[in-house]
């Protein structure tokens, strides 16, 4: 089977025998997949990376470990990425994705996504609803880490967010945070992405030349740049917070000054379940389709990566070659 | 009356007329007061600061404004140290700390105590129960401040925390921690100083040469140092707390990541109300004795910035000339 591969900054493809499926797995056939920043930053040498990426996808169970149910056999799945033990403390408390001895498909030692056929345990699966598209199915994991905000703080309904950065995480960011029923506003670089989110009552702004000063109780940083936790700090409110949804690889320099004058919460937030995010795509309340720029097949990875990695570029997702 | 005035990094002594007494405030007579690392960072020119600094204080009320009750006259005394406005929206939630004019007592235009007679408004002033002598009552701003954490963020009896730094605010934070009911762990490099906090049934271990990872679910960085936060997001485990205690001037640069793969939250944390200080010094679960270094009278502040500067000194106070 192909499967893309990742080697010092190189995107190649390359022929591999069938993944064999261990107890607890099921071996999924690739429907389609999405080229996440992550990814991009996994080529650029994040986290030493070398391997197959890929986790954001839809995909059918083709085939389960003899021990596992066949009713999964033929579904169209979404699977969370974290392959957590199970038996921990944190697996206990519902936290496989802090779990330590994880691996995380496509990012730590766990093959990802961008290949024919990919293996993830059973209890990782959620059936996709025929009310979400295989397109809509590849943003389930995306939206779930926008979801994953709620999972940490009480935003109240009603309240003012400020979101910044309209790249793919923000402007799901925005839509989730909408849907909520926080009253969002989008601070961005690019009036066409910014377009996507206000038919969803998102207001919107292209970056202002002097930031407002302690104007939001609640902001999320999804720039990805170092510059965006500055600008998020300057922008939140005493006692205010600041949700870091932005990876940035390599030390970032930041005032302290301000956080601990105004005791600023800083939370860090990464992944999240999957339930919430197929609720909002099932009911329609987020909308993906629009931040699809390009699809590419598997075979066409390279200049697929290359597309994703275009300034303005959202969304590039994979398809098997056929 | 004599004050103390830093000016372009030096320590002057000056003679200037008694304060006059605006409505709402009270004329007090300096008892003692505690020279803080705030403001010797005021004297390396942190806020651009000029002037006369102190917010840590006890004193006795010599005079207040017509209107206001004679009761305060001849009272022992010690002071709120942020002048709110006492109307913003800010003020009516209780949280005049943060009110957007206020001025600060010895930082932000207001002149501090170190000097004879100093002036607040008669809502910031707390009598000061003869259980407390006029020593320790110094040292309520600090203690507050320490308090101040868990204003912020609850932490449940039993809890391990781990607080970095045995300085003075260090020492003081492991204090009010123990004393509200956590397992306080002090990571210092001074032996002796580790040695007061240990009466009280915290334990103390010298900076190791490799921290602990994803250790503690609350970690308090009181190290006043740039390795200090980075450090305690170490020993932090996912989903866990930092409390950032330390001032540090200028930037500081910081490794996004763990912060945000292992959901860390970080709160900045500065003073607090004073009412929880009183009730543990007035209950002598704090050692504060302990901390003070030495005594300086006010004709001596340059020789007692020194000495208060000089690496390993804790509390430095002041004193009345007389």
């Amino acid at each position: 089977m192909l499967s893309v591969h990742l080697e010092s900054g190189r995107v190649e493809l390359r022929s591999q025998p069938l993944p064999r499926i261990p107890a607890g797995f099921a071996r999924i056939r690739l429907l389609a997949a999405g080229i996440c920043s992550t990814d991009l930053e996994l080529q650029r040498g994040y986290y030493g990376f070398s391997g197959t990426p890929g986790h954001e996808f839809a995909g059918e169970v083709v085939a389960v470990h003899a021990d596992e149910s066949k009713d999964w056999l033929g579904r169209r799945v979404a699977g969370e990425i974290n392959l957590a033990c199970g038996k921990c403390e944190w697996c206990k408390r519902g936290l496989g994705r802090h779990c330590p001895t994880r691996t995380v498909l496509g990012i730590v030692r766990h093959p990802g996504a961008f290949r024919e056929f990919l293996t993830l345990p059973v209890r990782n699966l959620h059936r996709v609803p025929t009310s979400i598209s295989t397109e809509q199915a590849v943003f389930i994991e995306p939206v779930a880490a926008a979801c994953e905000i709620l999972a940490q703080v009480k935003i109240p309904r009603g309240d003012a967010v400020a979101v910044l950065g309209d790249g793919k995480l923000g402007l799901l960011v925005a839509q989730v945070l909408q849907a909520h029923g926080a009253r969002v506003h989008l601070v961005g670089r690019h009036r066409d992405k910014m377009r996507i989110v206000e038919k969803r009552g998102v207001t919107t702004e292209l970056v202002p030349k002097k930031l407002p000063r302690c104007a939001y109780r609640w902001v999320v940083d999804a720039t990805g740049s170092a510059e965006g936790l500055r600008a998020a700090v300057t922008m939140c409110e005493p006692r205010g917070t600041v949700i870091m949804k932005s990876t940035v690889h390599g030390l970032i320099s930041i005032d302290t000054a301000p956080v601990i004058v105004n005791e600023v919460t800083l939370v860090g937030s990464r992944c999240g379940r999957f339930e919430p995010a197929l609720r909002l795509l099932a009911g329609k309340k987020i909308d993906v389709a629009g931040l699809i720029d390009e699809d590419f097949p598997l075979d066409q990875a390279p200049a697929a990566f290359q597309r994703a990695a275009t300034k303005g570029v959202l969304k590039v997702l994979l398809r098997p070659s056929r």
